[in-house]
């Protein structure tokens, strides 16, 4: 990738906005390791593949030779939310910081090169400026200026409270950069004004001015919300490559292409390849696969992601699932019982039918047979339901 | 002044408001010595007459048995203006800080009893809280509230910008009354805002809520602008006893009685008396002479005291000054020549006139005869012109 055209393509790849583009250009011409950061909260880490969106990207920069450092805010994660309003950010003990990073570094370190990743703590640079130095950088923004964040804005506008601690955030993430001397820094697209702030402060400081790249929050399965684990759309980092070959099959022909872009080490090239061949008759469940197999492979290995794809062939393809089969979306609650599952997926005609079929042992999920009458199942689950030979459904819990 | 009432009278005799007064008899009442704080600017103190109106509030306290914290904010002194637009507030090494504060002792115990005044620094708790504490301070009160300040909320509307550091100053003010655990603050009326903070931040730290005394700032000698250098308007606490002594006959006998009000220690009863005695034919020249008497004394000693109505007597009694004599206020520009002076006074015909009689000895200025007729007067004088037997005139200089 010595070609500067082709690397800002790579580096252009399913962002959202790079500010200043030319700004990165005139960096990646000097031709020395460029600093890149991201700042990662140092709340308790549990990552899916939304996250490893910007993961992909810092990856990219190593493999172009630059430094990533993983930023870890344990500076304000020690303070926690003073106002006390907010109880799921409770102080964190340095002890509890440590572990936390531990676990980070276990996640993304499947993605990041540990050689090319320098990890640090803001509380090394931010704890030294004692009181005097945070009033010294509090001077350096205006209220006016803070007001122009979208939600700053919104809720003074609207009534709602803004903490004043709240417009020291921005300007210690800011601060951040201009300690670090950043040369990039990667965020999501709601970072952006807290982005531009290390911008600000690095000029004030006589420093060139980090680029900022905002990359885009990932769909989920479902193709239209943001992944998360609250909208049970997610596919987390960890969990076992049979579930993680599942989901991915099942998403869209549209998501499978957007995944690619966002989540897959392919060239762009090959992924153009991938489209020129299906246009051309070849069939997307192939490259779906092929998709699956890499993501598979990175969290778990490559003899992980053959024996998922050989568990799909033998519960779906050998099965004989047909092509277009029912997807229903059903409600969970608490939690719903699989003779009622069944009943309301239209598989049966009655939740004793349900009980029935599964004593004579007639019903599975995802190509295994089910044998606990009683058992429930939660939000989140999405597994083809087989009663008998020929009746299927797709069932989606929410 | 054992009487409750007596006290609270005596409390509140020329204040501009006082925030709890309930709180205040609360305190007053519990019958230990309160503590009573008063804050001040750590820049090099020149203190004159309209200074003094606070301290004397706080003397009054110590006459009650009460201990006074004289708190010298050397933190922000210390820090000065960080956004450097105010190049009047250099930020002060901790040795200026400390020279300072001893003139302002040499000057404040001239009124205060050393031995009842405690000298604060609050750096010393301000500097410990640290960065995270800073935050933790910050947290404790919204942007809404800051605005509600009379002069955020018209800069913000005007466009005017506001550091974010100056929303910490108040919050500082009002978290060195939680480290005093203050029972009473005075402060100018100008300072209102930030009086209150205090109370807001020691009930949030659960103390009881100081009391809060707020003193108007004192008129000027032409009794209409606020007392200060730059109106030339003021008597400085370390003017020779002689020029105090005229300044003080000069006033309107109004202000004499404003004067009466917040700078003599007589007790009210007595200035009623004298208000009485006036009304009964007395002539008002001698109050005000004892009030010259008075301040002159409390300044200098009871000898200067004496000396300086002597002198006056000397100068303008013996000398038989008419009663009603002319007032004539002049532009001083960068200095104005004696001869120009009485020309534009109207004593002299022309400034040859004027040349002429200097060479006679026939030109005085309070009561001094003026040997050099190169003299030149700048801003800020105030004295009787006299040439030859009967022209005189007073001369304000601006």
């Amino acid at each position: 990738m010595a070609d500067l055209d082709q690397v800002l393509a790579e580096i252009r790849r399913g962002t959202d906005e790079i500010l200043l583009e030319s700004d990165l250009l005139e960096k990646l011409k000097k031709g020395r390791p460029l600093r890149i950061k991201l700042g990662a909260d140092p709340t308790a880490p549990d990552i899916h593949l939304g996250h490893t969106v910007i993961l992909n990207k810092l990856r990219l920069f190593q493999e172009l030779g630059h430094e990533v450092i993983f930023l870890i805010g344990d500076f304000t994660g020690m303070v926690g939310d003073p106002s006390g309003k907010n109880s799921t950010r409770p102080p964190l003990t340095r002890e509890q910081v440590l572990a936390n990073a531990e676990t980070y570094k276990e996640q993304v370190y499947k993605i990041l090169d540990p050689a090319k990743t320098r990890i640090e703590f803001n509380s090394s640079w931010l704890e030294p400026l004692g009181a005097a130095g945070m009033i010294r950088l509090a001077s350096q923004q205006t209220v006016a200026r803070m007001m122009e964040r979208d939600d700053f804005k919104k809720r003074y506008a609207s009534g709602q409270s803004i903490a004043i601690h709240e417009f020291m955030y921005p300007l210690l993430q800011g601060y951040d950069s201009v300690a670090l001397k950043a040369d990039v820094e990667l965020g999501g697209t709601d970072q952006k004004f807290n982005l531009l702030m290390g911008r600000e402060l690095q000029k004030a400081e006589g420093q060139k001015p980090q680029a900022v790249i905002m990359m885009p929050l990932l769909e989920g399965l479902d193709g239209v919300k943001k992944m998360s684990k609250s909208a049970h759309n997610y596919i987390g980092v960890s969990e076992p490559a049979n579930e993680m070959f599942g989901k991915i099959m099942s998403i869209s022909d549209e998501l499978m292409w957007r995944y690619f872009e966002l989540l897959s080490f392919r060239p762009l090239a090959e992924i153009e390849q991938f489209k020129q061949d299906i246009a051309n008759g070849a069939n997307p469940r192939d490259t779906k696969i092929s998709l699956a197999k890499e993501i598979i492979a990175r969290f778990h290995d490559a003899a992980a992601a053959e024996s998922a794809h050989q568990a799909f062939i033998d519960r779906f393809q050998k099965g004989a699932i047909p092509d277009d089969i029912p997807e229903v979306e059903l409600a969970a609650g608490e939690g719903l019982a699989i003779a009622n599952l069944l009943k309301d997926a239209d598989l049966v005609g009655s939740t004793s039918d349900a009980l029935r079929m599964i004593k004579q042992g007639a019903v599975k999920m995802d190509g295994e047979k089910i044998d606990d009458s009683r058992m429930t199942l939660s939000a989140g689950t999405v597994a083809v339901f087989q009663v008998g030979k020929r009746k299927f459904a797709k069932v989606t819990l929410v």
